[in-house]
């Protein structure tokens, strides 16, 4: 559906919310697809969010919870009594269950978990929760259907029969030995199209990408992106099949995963994107925050230090803003770029010399196009040519400098197994503003009685 | 393939090439994924790139030409002749020629293309050429199984048959019309496990996501992600089918997308992440370069219009820096988020109040915590309580100031249809800079007399 009819019908939810009228509410949205109910629902009021989803149906309240947004789903964990919220728990697929209380405090998951009537789902979730969130375990689902390579046409035939009214999304089934240790796949279409049990058996993929089930997730989503997978099987020691990962899940990880570094670089945290608390996101900036002005109060104390030298030449500080704001520019398109292309596999760690050796003939570039149009202005303005040459000199230094930062520094971090990500936008700028501002008035102090 | 033993397969490569042993290289090559041989090339030289796909079997060669990176690429472009890349071209699916053709010159495109002796694959791709390449039909292939509705199993096995010998990447069928209007689908599940060809019809999905060629490709993203899809029939005019769209396409627009996003808020082009070549590189972000130093300039100019004010207290300065850093720090943080939000669908452009309201909160809370510091230090380096006063007062508006422009900007411009990723980064990062000076020295000015 379109923007606009999203807007049409969280209007209608809500005026049908205003007048109780539960009954018109819950056969309309019979006929709704539950990924609209859910975009609808996220432009709702909190209260009317909650309210909303209590008047839905069973099965279909499960599946618009699980396709909430990260503030719709603060919202109705925050309205949501712990029994409702068991009942939807049980509602759901063990995988989004245990994703759904993954976002919820551990008091409060067991809590509800405990609310859980039936036994079987129960553990299947308890089971699923026991794994790393950002895991291959994590985000499996242990909707798959595994045969013996024994199997016939007909025994599998009857096999799928017996899973079904579930939804079409199975594509292809895994085989399996008496150990239940994963053999290989059998795709549907070479079931429907073997002639004979022996043509089938023989179009068994032995060859397959298989998911340990403690791989990162981040790591899962290369291997689809690389091998262009559906799904995947997800084995534990020995081998063993203990379910499969789909590519939505994927979709949501690759999602996710560009969120978090576009926000560590912006000096903050994927967690508050969408988020309502006011708290959580000060508390995901703050850090950034304070580095910047402690680094801002360090520029100062360097400015200081040399008060003395510049008395007659205040002149000097009014190019402070330029160096610090080129530094930090240069080092954020140099991080930014090289951080991108490690996480999309564009460039791989070991490649630091050509990348940095690229950056810097990238610097040279750009300074050889903009330094002359500084030195100008500069000299133009304050007719001093000793500073025009200084403030032109100093920026030559920053280009270069901030080109090396920025290329070295996350390929150094993840040579070391660190998401180069992490604080590289704000430590970037940070230090660059630092050792700009040294650069520049260190020059200048040097040839203070040439300025002045 | 672990990241060790792609470095290992690289060096193998090497060494055969420089041994000028082709066919080891060749049998060797052949037990290996196309994506392992893609992968690994990375890792060589931009000749040896070259020598190695020249070496691979035809077939080989042309699905590691279609994996390779946009580095890769470059080479390969640069360094294979028109004939080998028409040889290429004919041996690929339809989408990913019209892919290849894509990356070169329009003139170097024909030339290549008017090579291919297929002239039914010539045609194919042609077609989709003409497609813009950011739309559906851009990254829509054309190799799908459409049948009539009344066509039963049997004749559907046929159909399968018919198109064997290609990879088993296909779910589903698309049911059409005698005038290859689309109807619905028909999951591969269904077709094996209906009882007969009634059961068979009645399972065909006729309320299906559909996708028009010309949608862009970001919007059908948000379908696969919202609605969980693994391929999706592309209609024409009059809902012809035209083609499918599949998930591992979708992957690649969904990591392009945030690459995109990412690069422009650091002030510079996708394009060129992974790529080697310098002028392209500077050519992207030459403008946001000059951007900045346009808007350093600018702020020197501010402060100079101020120099006989602070010809005395030429201490006023030193707090410039921590006012620009922490302007562009929070202006960079509120924009980041809500760009993000709004990709991911987390926001809806029509909740500017809620956004801009949310940014003012947490800037006041991170002001609380942040502000007595700044004051604190100040007075306490400087001994002027009038100074640490309106430096600490400057903060906090430009605390303010800062995040409502970096919830306003990318809202402003999302809602007038604009990609707000563009130009926020440095445009919120320079703007906050001036603006930081002016209120900062406009402030101390009026209150000169009282700082000296």
């Amino acid at each position: 559906m379109a923007e606009t009819s999203m807007a049409a019908l969280a209007g209608l939810f809500r005026a049908h919310l205003q007048d109780l009228d539960w009954a018109s509410l819950r056969a309309y949205s019979q006929n709704l697809h539950p990924a609209d109910i859910a975009e609808a629902m996220h432009l709702l009021e909190p209260e009317e969010k909650v309210e909303l989803v209590r008047a839905l149906d069973t099965s279909v309240r499960a599946e618009v919870v699980s396709l909430a947004n990260d503030s719709s789903l603060e919202s109705l964990l925050d309205g949501l009594e712990n029994n409702e919220l068991a009942e939807i728990v049980e509602e759901l697929p063990a995988d989004d269950a245990a994703d759904l209380l993954g976002e919820m405090d551990r008091t409060d998951a067991d809590a509800v978990l405990r609310l859980v009537r039936d036994v079987s789902a129960q553990e299947e979730v308890q089971e699923l929760l026991a794994y790393a969130e950002d895991s291959a375990g994590g985000i499996m689902d242990t909707d798959f259907v595994a045969v013996r390579e024994s199997a016939g046409r007909d025994e599998i035939v009857t096999a799928l029969r017996a899973r079904d009214g579930e939804d079409d999304d199975l594509h292809e089934l895994y085989v399996v030995d008496d150990h239940n240790r994963l053999v290989g796949k059998l795709p549907l279409l070479r079931v429907l199209l073997a002639r004979d049990n022996a043509a089938m058996r023989g179009s068994i993929q032995r060859d397959l990408v298989r998911v340990d089930a403690e791989m990162d997730q981040e790591q899962v989503a290369g291997l689809f992106a690389k091998y262009d997978l559906v799904e995947a099987p997800v084995v534990g020691p020995q081998g063993r099949l203990l379910g499969r990962i789909t590519v939505d899940d994927v979709i949501d990880v690759i999602e996710d995963e560009a969120s978090e570094d576009l926000a560590m670089m912006a000096g903050t945290r994927e967690e508050e994107i969408g988020s309502t608390s006011v708290f959580r996101i000060s508390r995901s900036r703050f850090r950034w925050l304070l580095l910047g002005m402690v680094g801002g109060m360090v520029a100062a104390f360097i400015m200081g230090f040399f008060e003395a030298d510049f008395a007659q030449v205040p002149a000097v500080y009014f190019f402070v803003p330029v160096i610090t704001a080129m530094g930090g520019n240069i080092g954020i398109q140099s991080s930014t770029v090289v951080v991108r292309a490690l996480a999309t596999r564009e460039v791989d760690v070991r490649q630091i010399g050509s990348q940095v050796f690229r950056e810097i003939r990238v610097a040279i570039l750009n300074a050889t196009l903009l330094i002359p149009f500084l030195f100008g202005i500069t000299w133009a303005w304050r007719h001093n040519l000793p500073l025009a040459i200084l403030v032109g000199l100093s920026m030559l230094v920053v280009f270069l400098y901030s080109a090396l930062v920025g290329a070295l520094v996350p390929m150094l971090l993840a040579r070391r197994g660190i998401d180069p990500a992490i604080a590289t936008g704000p430590f970037i700028t940070t230090s660059n503003d630092i050792i700009g501002v040294c650069i520049y008035l260190g020059f200048v102090s040097l040839a203070v009685r040439w300025v002045a």
